[in-house]
């Protein structure tokens, strides 16, 4: 099983946009670099956190990207789904109804049990993922990380956010 | 997220298994055709099943697959594992770490709250597989499916396996 390592950095970023003072934003740039990623690679991710509702992106030269509602509203399940799609991790291709021999397809109107299993499992992660806010990561960042990592995002923000007119 | 389509022919046949006579076998090539799928890309998954001690593999022309263990004892985790490999789905790059001004690693010696966080969705995942076992899924196949269905396997298992002497 595998997630697509663009969920790492979108979390990251919008744990730091918890930090921005009302109307500002971060543009793209600055988090790509704070990051250590490419802004090309960045963009693609914000932009899906845009389309799903999670974060506003505020056009023209002095804009960028701002939560698009309080910290205490997203979770994790609302990120990964955002960055990887909506689609279950277990894809049932059906497969009891191939090969020789198969019967007509009102053999197969209850669901395969397999597949039921599987998503009954990813039940239980993506429920975990919504137990867990992003105003949740960034209390535990301040009150247990690093002081000197608290103190460089700290930084950051203050130094890169624009404020909106 | 995604799991490799491996997954759902493993656990089918490995279903398929818990019918079979004590001492016997089923050839990889009949296991594809009923499956639908090729027998190279079918005996890439069995060859990882038998890796972890989920199949024996039985060689010789009358050779074949069959369960390693009961079925009581062989859970769903076990086998997404086996396909799938180990490494937890989320991949902690310890992004936190790169770009300017990030301080030396004696800042980062508790591990990452956004990985925390991710694995422990992951657990609960990896709880819930663990939680089904192959016997659950082929009793509750036996007692909900369509007959026809149930009929269409036993007599797959009846007409395909093989007596080791």
């Amino acid at each position: 099983m595998k997630l697509g390592e663009g969920v790492e950095v979108a979390v990251h970023c919008a744990a730091v946009m918890v930090g921005l003072e009302k109307h500002s934003t971060l543009p793209a740039a600055a988090l790509a670099e704070f990051h250590g990623v490419s802004a090309s690679y960045l963009v693609k991710h914000l932009k899906a956190l845009v389309a799903d509702g999670i974060l506003d992106s505020v056009p023209g030269p002095a804009g960028g990207y701002r939560l698009a509602r309080p910290p205490e509203r997203i979770t994790l399940l609302d990120i990964v789904l955002a960055v990887e799609g909506r689609k279950p991790a277990f894809r049932c291709t059906d497969i009891r109804r191939r090969g020789p021999g198969a019967p007509d397809a009102t053999a197969y109107v209850k669901p395969c049990g397999i597949n039921a299993a599987m998503l009954r499992a990813e039940h239980a992660y993506r429920q975990a993922l919504a137990a867990t806010r992003l105003s949740d990561i960034v209390a535990e960042f301040q009150s247990e990380a690093d002081p000197r990592s608290v103190a460089r995002g700290c930084a950051f923000v203050a130094s890169c956010q624009r404020k909106q007119p």
